[in-house]
This record gives structure tokens, C-alpha cells and sequence, in this order.
């Protein structure tokens, strides 16, 4: 069998690390041609070392000694910024790019993905949710293919897969709950971050972790199925699903019902990704059904967690709200991080952002990142204005 | 669209009305062409006058006086016994033949409808335990299918759809332990009948419900997924669901697992055979995660059960040795439902019909017949044998 080559964009993140995993356990299958880091160029220097990668890339503004000397000497050619990104995406000779990069600057390289007729590996959420139905376009245009890796879509798309999408009736998507959902409205206003950041099933990155905690994590991925999948608003769903062992659910218009399950491991759907259409011997991964206890599903509370619906009702509205939206509540999440907002003021700053009047439409990528801009000003005034206030709700 | 014309097989058993009630419901897509009774001959003079088949079989034995005038005016020609069975399976004009047809007769008009190259919706479990290899070999030969109506088969069968059976790494038949499960072994020796009938889930016949509670429903059904599928008998497990709501799961070597679920009715997979390969809407069977309450996954007590490690010997052995086993059970469960035989010498009997010596192998039909009819004698013998005895174990 002819190796696959693949790039992994953001190979230092929790999700490239497993990436990079999964090729270590499938060396005959994969090859990796080319890799990027934002900033952790001694996390790329292992890499590069390890994987020997014909190109590696790094952010404008990281610092380079760590690795240029070592990859000139194993014919490794290093990029930068942005500009390197999309090139590595869209480079010949590439099966697979896998997008693990954070946040909305994932969508640049991805553009450039779909536009060269690559198959995506897409781990990256908020490039669907700023601008899905343009991105979808693309690469329905370029031939190109995004399989999801995220565990949710990479579920609803394994059941799917070889089923008609108009005889869906409605998706489940399932959230674990995160670390907070026992915790009443008044506790969670002032939640210590540390107690956010205590994933009880998903070992991720702060910034996921963070909207697992708020269910923002779970509005996301309704946008983003609404958009990977075509489907309308109204046939997705959310189940609270605190085992986090059935990654999502597609019930049929007569009656039946598909569940994936599977371990609590990113390496599953990443395998799925980089092996589709076929699926890897994997001898570590494995879900025993009787082992693994009462599977539960409870109704979200949105009452205590806004966020999933603030998320319903900026992909409602439409256009550029789920970007305002996202924008929004990254700007709020790095402020909770930072110190600089309580947990639950995160959903008031994106009530507050989404409630200022925004354009119904926008036509072209570029409109999109000026109102990203925009709404990271205005959350960013609205998360100042709060922590002047600070008194709980 | 075209309307498909079926025919349905055993048309007053709880299958046969549960398909009835299929094609009420989607009397746009299907056109009822064939009807046949065992001995119910009120029940096939209501379905006549309802549908107004081409033809209608009835038993050798059975009293045709209650429909024979009204069937000619109707147009409709009658038939009688096996060779009326063979001859309106492989009618020509029939798309698709549902057996629901109870007990290895079924094998005949089964036969028929694959030399016919017909689409089979099969509900008989009897006719693939007995004859298994010898009919998938006849379907291949002559471009027949078989869709399986029995839940969990059907529940396999759509999660294996469009995808690879070389991938699979077991498949989990569930189970939802019958009316006896929490039952001790001596309790359940001397259970009585009604209780036994009394089936927490589904609403079926007596002799499957006696087999749900001995478990040995299931290990038919382990026989006939290892003929169906193709898979070896390794791979396939049995787990206990008493919610009955995963009607079966798949598990993939990547390690990931495709479960199918919906409301216990019979309705849901015989719809499916008849739509497939579309689903058709039917607003009625929805199940609800959320109200669906926990689902548990148990290993089955085959100490306490002892009919299902019988089934997975006899499958092992193979040859005509799930043929013998079948045919003591079809034996020692009409003895229980008449009285003549406890329910905990039901294996008993299984057991010392199985150990005497069969052949190793088969190669005709009607050497599977002989040996069928061999068992059954030897069957009766040791209920008579138990039944003199009648202490408990």
C-alpha cells in the first residue's frame, strides 16, 4: 500500500501530539511531509528530529534557533507565519492536511487546503463556525473533502456514512457536562479556574476545556454539524452524556437509531480521519460495553449554562453571528484565563457582544475577520466593563 | 415510484401482523401480492378482504371452507401446503418475500424465494440454523438477498452497512434476558408457563418467547449472525440489555463501536426490510434519549442459562450439529408449553440430544431433514425420560 503523506498544522497542540501518535503506530501507513508549531519550536525540534519532515513551519514571531541549523541538516526547509502555513496546506504530493491549529487563524491554511483539492483532517472549530458556508463552498468547488476529527462530528459522520443525509430525522450531539455540571447557578458564577480546567473525561488544551465547562464547547459543534453535515438547525440536538462514551447519535426518519461509541481517546476519531475510508487494526482502544456501566443521557440545562444557547441563537440568527459570537467568547474564555473575568460573566460579555447590531450578511472572508475585529473590540470593552462591576447575578 | 409487491409468509403470526401493519402505513409503496396461514384461516379471510392479494396459501390440513368462495370472488387463487408456499415465493412479478413463517418449514419456501432470485425479509430463525451455509451458498448462486427482520440481526446489519465485514472485530448480539433473568437457578427449574410467557419487552409468539427466556433465542441468533454476516463464531458475543433498546453493536478494529437503537417494536426492523436499502418516515417509533433512562450492559449468566453455551457447542461443532440442537428445542419447548417438561429440563434435553453421535457433516437438504427428524425421536424420548424422573437438579 502506497503511504499516505500527511502535514499536521499545529503539531504540538494536545491534538497534534496524538496526531503524531497515531502515526507512530501506523509508520507503514503514514508519512509525515510536513509540520507546523505556533511558538513551541523545542516541541517542533523533537519532531522534525523524530518524524523528519520535508517542511517545517512556524509563527512570524517565533523564535527559529531552536531548529533552522538541525532541519537545514535533515533537508528540512522551515516556513513562517501565515504565508508558510497556507503553502504547506496546499503543497503537491499532499493526502492529508490535519488542521490542529487553535482559534480563527485556522482558516487561512485551511482555505488553502480545499482550494488545492486536499482531503482536511479538521480538528479546528472555530474556522467552520466564522465561516462554514464559505468554506464548505470551496471545497465543494476544489473536489476537496473535510472529515472531522473533533469525537462528536467524527461520530455523526461515521453514522453517516453510506446513509442518505435527507432521511436523518435528528443528530445528538453528546456533551460530557464538563467539569462544572453538578455545580449550582450561584457556585458556578465564581468557579476557581483551576476547577474548570479538571476535565473529568477529556485530557484537552485551556481554551477547549473552558467552553467544555460552559457548554460553549457544545454550541460550536451545533453550528459546526449544521454546516459539515447541511443539515437545518432544528435536527440538532444536545444531550448531556456524562460518560462521554457515546460521541454522538443520528436517528433516522423511521425510527432507528446510530450511535458511535467509543473510549475517551482523540486518537480514535484522528485514526478515522487519516485511515478513511478504511479503519486500522488498533489494539489499545477498545470499549467494553459490559466494563463501562449504566450509559446515561439527560436534557442540558441552559438555565445554568446560557452559553449553548446563545450559540443556538446566533446560528439562527445567521450570516456573520456565529462568527461575533465566537469572537466573543474567545476574547472572554483568554480573559477568564487571565484572571480577568469570572467564569460566569463569559456568557453576559457574548450576550452583551451578539446584542450590538452586526450586518444580516456578509459576502466575502475578508468582512468576516473585520467583524471578528470588531467584536473582539467590543468584548474586550464588555469585559472591562464587568470587572468594574463584579457583583454576582 | 414503482410500488413493491410482497408477499408475506405466515401473515397471522405476531410478524406477519406487525407487517401487515407495515404496508397500512406505506400503502404508496407497497402492494400486498401474497398471503399464506398455517391453520388461521379466519384471520387470512380478513386479510384478503383488506388487501386483496393474488393468491393465498393455506396448510394442507387446514379448513379452506372459511375463504374459498369469497377468495374467487375476489380473484383471488388459493394454494395449499408446502408446494403452494414454493410455488408463491418464486412467483414471478414478487419483489420481496417476507418468511414469518414459525419452525424449520420455513426452509422450503425460503429456498424457493432465493432460487428466484428474490429479495428474502427473513424472520425465520429455524430455516438459517438448520440449513444456514447451504441457503447463503444458494442466495450467492442465484443473486438473492436475505434482510434480516429479527431486531438484532437487523440491527447489525444496519450498522455493518457500507462498511467493511473484514474490519469487524466482534459484534455484541444483546440480549434483554427474557422474563426470568433475576430469577435463581432452582427458582427458574420448575418456573411456571405463564410466567415464563410473560416477556417484559417484546410481545412475540409462545415458542420464541419460552427460547427469550431460556436464552436460547439468543443462541440461535449467535447461529444465524456467524451465516448472515460471514463472521466467525469468535467474534460474535452476546451481552444482556435489559432496556432492550440497543437492538445489537458493532465493534471495528480501530476500536470503534456502532451501536443501533430504537423503541421495542417489531414494526421498525420489518419496515427497514422492506424500505431498504431507504428508510421511509413513520412518525410513531421515535425513541427518546432522554427518557429512555440508563442503559446497562451485563456479561450473561450462562450458568443459570445454560441453552445459550449449548447453542455457541453446537455452532462450534458445526456440521448438522445446530440443526440437532434446534430441533431438541423445538421438541422440549412445545413439551414445556404442554406441560410435559420443566422448564430447567429444557437444556437437559438439548444436551443429551447433542451428545449422541451425529455425523460430522452434510451435504444435502434432505440429509438435514433425516437427521432433523433423528433428533426430534430422540427428543421425545428423553422428555419422556425427564419427565418419569422430574426431580430437580
Amino acid at each position: 500500500m502506497k503511504k499516505k503523506n500527511i502535514v499536521i498544522l499545529g503539531s504540538s497542540g494536545s491534538i497534534g501530539e496524538a496526531a503524531l501518535e497515531v502515526v507512530r503506530q501506523h509508520k507503514d501507513k503514514l508519512r509525515v511531509v510536513g509540520l507546523s508549531v505556533r511558538g513551541n519550536t523545542k516541541a517542533l525540534a523533537r519532531h522534525i528530529e523524530e518524524f523528519r519532515p520535508l517542511v517545517a513551519v512556524i509563527g512570524a514571531d517565533a523564535d527559529a534557533s531552536v531548529i533552522l541549523r538541525r532541519a537545514r541538516q535533515l533537508g528540512c526547509r522551515v516556513g513562517r507565519g501565515r504565508e508558510g502555513l497556507c503553502r504547506l496546506a496546499a503543497q503537491q504530493g499532499v493526502d492529508t492536511v490535519l488542521v490542529a491549529i487553535a482559534g480563527s487563524e485556522a482558516i487561512f491554511p485551511l482555505l488553502a487546503a480545499l482550494r488545492a483539492a486536499k482531503t482536511v483532517a479538521l480538528a479546528n472549530k472555530e474556522s467552520i463556525v466564522m465561516g462554514g458556508d464559505l468554506l464548505m463552498r470551496e471545497a465543494r468547488r476544489h473536489g476537496a473533502r473535510i472529515l472531522p476529527i473533533d469525537s462528536e462530528q467524527s461520530a455523526i459522520f461515521q453514522c453517516l456514512e453510506g446513509r442518505r443525509v435527507d432521511e436523518v430525522e435528528r443528530v445528538y450531539l453528546t456533551a460530557s457536562g464538563g467539569a462544572l455540571y453538578d455545580l449550582t447557578k450561584s457556585d458556578l458564577y465564581d468557579v476557581p479556574r483551576k476547577r474548570v480546567l479538571a476535565h473529568p473525561r477529556w485530557k484537552m488544551g485551556p481554551k477547549i476545556t473552558v467552553d467544555s465547562a460552559t457548554l460553549m464547547n457544545k454550541g460550536l459543534e451545533v453550528i459546526e454539524a449544521r454546516c459539515l453535515f447541511g443539515l437545518p438547525l432544528e435536527k440538532i440536538g444536545v444531550v448531556i452524556h456524562r460518560q462521554a462514551l457515546v460521541h454522538s447519535m443520528v436517528a433516522f426518519q423511521d425510527g432507528s437509531v446510530l450511535a458511535q461509541m467509543g473510549v475517551t481517546d482523540m486518537k480514535l476519531p484522528i485514526q478515522y480521519a487519516l485511515s478513511y475510508p478504511r479503519r486500522w487494526a488498533n489494539g489499545r482502544l477498545r470499549l467494553d460495553p459490559v466494563a463501562c456501566g449504566a450509559l446515561t443521557f439527560e436534557e442540558p440545562d441552559t438555565r445554568r449554562f446560557p452559553c449553548l444557547e446563545l450559540a443556538y441563537e446566533a446560528a439562527r440568527r445567521g450570516g456573520p453571528a456565529p462568527a461575533v459570537m465566537n469572537a466573543a467568547n474567545e476574547v472572554a474564555v483568554a480573559a477568564f484565563l487571565e484572571g480577568r473575568l469570572k467564569f460566569g460573566d463569559i456568557p453576559r460579555v457574548i450576550e452583551k457582544v451578539l446584542a450590538c447590531g452586526w450586518p444580516r450578511q456578509v459576502a466575502r472572508l475578508e468582512d468576516i475577520f473585520e467583524i471578528d475585529a470588531a467584536a473582539r473590540q467590543s468584548a474586550q470593552r464588555w469585559t472591562q466593563a464587568l470587572k468594574k462591576k463584579r457583583r454576582p447575578r
